[in-house]
């Protein structure tokens, strides 16, 4: 946008634009949305922004985000403590818990092995994985990471490491369809995919 | 999104939700992407939309948007102030100056004639632009709104209260693809359209 639009709407829309999946014409109608909304909801919409931010940390247990000191699925007794399901991110753990199958507990690698981009062993959490096998008590780790490449690897990396330490590991069934992305499937297919793990 | 999401991230992402053409899924994916901003970036976003809420008005003049007093095209000496060039909204504006070949001013509607929708004139800054007409030194309105039953109504209405003050009215040439959206012309059509444009 040009000099004769106002300036705080160029910025707000370069600021929108910014984001992933949005193109200057969609900033810019965001930004003339943002302008027709009354004055409370923009700031709560900024106090979002600020919070989301500054009160989000992750759980020192499974690494997930959370705006506790421990997540609600790490301080939850009701839940099986013995079983972990490791996950690339966050949003994989949003996708376990809408199918309401899952009642172990999860870890969070925040990311997948990728030497080529420079993602190695030391860049994931899975040092933080060990300690809490070490601590005993987990029997079962489901490697629930996508099945693409890289998710491969890392389950096989992380299965490597964990075998030796008498935990059993297994991998999601491959009902998921391959080279597609866990965020995405179904309820019912990942669920299935849960059901019919294998050992590896 | 349940309650096994950190807290401000279900509400940033709800705030991304209620944006016009955002879903659930991509406003999860826009919250979690303002967590791995860093802190300063968040920071100028919500203060990017406060400002273009709280330092955004219409220009008294032409009504368009600005910061300032008196719009940038308003006070520009150099354009010429004769020829008034008549839109339904803001962005109108900013797609005719991406053509860069209109030197004259405008005037923004603020909108477009629909009754059934209760928008009659008085909804439009209708008077606004006659209050320009009478204080002369104005030759040519050009009628710009879209080229739909609403905008074709919009400019029959405007052009019927600006004949009798004795000043030239012109609609744009139909060279617009009827039924189309202004905004989203190209700049050699929506140029063609300025040029080939007729007396009404």
């Amino acid at each position: 946008m040009a000099d004769h639009n106002a300036l705080p709407l160029v910025i707000l829309a370069e600021k929108f634009a910014a984001l992933p999946g949005i193109g200057m014409r969609t900033a810019q109608r965001l930004a003339y949305h943002v302008m027709s909304m009354d004055e409370e909801s923009v700031k709560d919409f900024a106090q979002a922004l600020l919070s989301a931010k500054k009160d989000v940390r992750c759980c020192p247990c499974c690494q997930n985000l959370t705006e506790r000191e421990l997540c609600p699925i790490c301080s939850d007794d009701e839940r099986d403590h013995s079983v972990i399901c490791v996950v690339e991110s966050p949003k994989d753990v949003s996708a376990f818990e809408r199918t309401r199958e899952f009642g172990g507990v999860y870890h969070v690698l925040h990311g997948l092995l990728s030497p080529m981009d420079g993602i190695t062993p030391d860049k994931l959490r899975v040092k933080e994985l060990l300690s809490r096998i070490a601590e005993g008590g987990v029997e079962e780790v489901i490697m629930a990471t996508n099945p693409t490449v890289e998710g491969d690897a890392t389950a096989m990396y992380v299965a490597g490491l964990l075998k030796p330490m008498g935990v059993k590991v297994s991998r999601l069934a491959f009902g998921l369809p391959v080279g597609g992305v866990l965020e995405y499937a179904d309820e019912v297919t990942l669920y299935k995919a849960l059901e019919n793990r294998n050992d590896m």
